[in-house]
């Protein structure tokens, strides 16, 4: 991002007809949008939504409250436009695409849908590692490339989603790795655990770290031996990002738990991320204070899917309107402070 | 609202895509506008925006961090559409009108804005009370007229805004007496004054209820001894709308002290609102909490005009239209919990 926009930016935001501060976190984020796109006047009509879904051999330890079937049922959904994050997308007149890269069972064919599978998906992480660096490396490549798409589509911002069964358990193991933390602390109740379901996850979670732990010295091991392939590829599509120099909206916790891998990666991937909400899951505001960022929204979401981006992205645009299209105190012929 | 209509809608959430409870707040909202709406499938395509601006005595005890005469700039900037609830209303296709209800400086004449002028300011109230009882009512009435514009527009979501310098100060003595709290727990630094300003402030609020609090034991009278031309046609607009069945979408601070005294006035307008952010006032999440509500927002506004409120509405838009438009459970075969 650029300071010298950056500070155009803010000596601009200064001089519209409203007491200094008084839009909040839009003023920063517009700021920042500033900086990213090298723009005075940010916009952001051209988005691009991705959605990774891949299939979790953890699920073979009863972590989820849903069936494996539905991770595959759920591409046809975003396919047919049934889901929420169809919905969104279509009502925000963004690019949206899905890619498969493994499901357990096969998604039906439709045009919307990228078959990139790179296995039935993961091996259960309980056991064995999820993927092999080959598997990881496919992965990364998938999220590299819609992030290709995008720029190919001009997009101004990229927004990636995730659909799998038990990926919360896939996502909560990789932070737990990443901060170096207790399941007890990140592990939360993914599409809705009771009591007994949240101990049980939180047990195979552990169980499964003390066999991890001694082999994830770097971010790469610890996404291969507990990360899915929607995860790595989410990891990959926001450094690919952070290099095209195309702004990101993360989603939630999962997209935070990818986010947090790739600036870990490559630290200067930070700069170029904005968050978009803080959701209902335990780990994802202990993600969010490790990437020092703040989520715009607070609505207790646990859906996934990008959909908590793609519910912030029209705070994101009317803050860029009125950046751009705000009068001045002298072009409206207002007084400033006394 | 129609309970009938409230669980139908929702039963109709729980057979969504997605895990229950998933979206967060915005199925409470939905619901609600459901109940509120009498219809499965709220929308809220037509949006009417009614800024109410006044000037006040008060502003003579140096409250403020701006000059009185921006009370008159600012009608003028909304009309023209430079200031940001004129961005935000453009953007979101909104009906937007401004009510100037008297301000000091005569602003100019201009299609958008009605004038319905009581007089040029209310009287300082650290001296005297700020109305009289018939300047109450034709402020009251100018808000239920507000209401009977939108219904003829066919609103289907009513938000109000204000506009007045040294209005946080009103609005902070109104919600010291309704809550019958001590101002160094409700007032704030307005548009934005420093620590010396903010102690003078709540000195001459502190001042203000020792005269009138012997003669504020009815709502209106409290209206009336501290409050606000804008403020009292918020009052009454919020009673009208809840009299009409109309939903309201309730902005900041100041709206959100109008909203207490209108549920004061009439318990049931409590049902008719829908709180959209927790500003940065000090006094707001007192007021929230008391109206026993929660706003959608909590991006540390602190503009008012509906600016809030306006912001908010995108997100109500698409939880209406995730309510009507994703698919069930067993039109997308997605399978259900385990």
């Amino acid at each position: 991002p650029s300071a010298a926009l950056r500070e155009q930016a803010r000596a601009h935001q200064a001089q519209l007809t409203k007491p200094a501060g008084a839009l909040g976190l839009l003023e920063d984020l517009v700021i920042e949008l500033a900086a990213m796109q090298h723009c005075l006047r940010p916009t952001l009509e051209r988005v691009q939504i991705s959605i990774f879904a891949a299939d979790h051999g953890v699920a073979a330890e009863n972590v989820s409250a849903f069936p494996q079937a539905v991770t595959a049922q759920m591409v046809d959904n975003f396919a047919r436009g049934g889901a929420a994050i169809s919905v969104l997308a279509t009502e925000l007149d963004a690019h949206f695409e899905v890619i498969d890269l493994g499901t357990m069972l096969p998604s039906a064919p439709h045009a919307r849908v990228r078959r990139e599978r790179i296995a039935a998906g993961t091996a259960n992480f309980a056991q064995d590692a999820a993927m092999s660096a080959a598997q990881l490396a496919s992965a990364l490549g998938s999220g590299h490339a819609a992030v290709q798409r995008a720029r190919a589509q001009q997009a101004q911002l990229f927004i990636g989603g995730e659909m799998g069964i038990a990926n919360t358990t896939s996502a909560s193991a990789l932070a737990c790795l990443l901060l170096d933390a207790e399941p007890q602390a990140l592990v939360g109740r993914g599409t809705g655990l009771d009591d007994a379901g949240l101990a049980h996850k939180i047990s195979v979670i552990g169980h499964a770290l003390d066999r991890h732990r001694p082999h994830c010295g770097t971010p790469l091991e610890a996404l291969a031996r507990v990360g899915g392939f929607e995860i790595a590829a989410l990891c990959g599509a926001y450094i690919a990002a952070a290099q095209a120099g195309l702004p990101v909206l993360v989603d939630g916790f999962i997209c935070s738990a990818a986010a947090l891998a790739a600036c870990r990666l490559q630290p200067g991937v930070r700069d170029w991320l904005l968050f978009s909400h803080c959701g209902a899951e335990a780990g994802h505001a202990r993600l969010l204070e490790a990437l020092r960022a703040r989520g715009l929204l607070d609505l207790q979401l646990r859906l996934g899917e990008g959909s908590g981006a793609a519910l912030a992205l029209p705070l994101l645009r009317l803050a860029c309107r009125l950046h751009a299209n705000m009068a001045s105190f002298a072009q409206a012929g207002v007084s400033g402070r006394d």
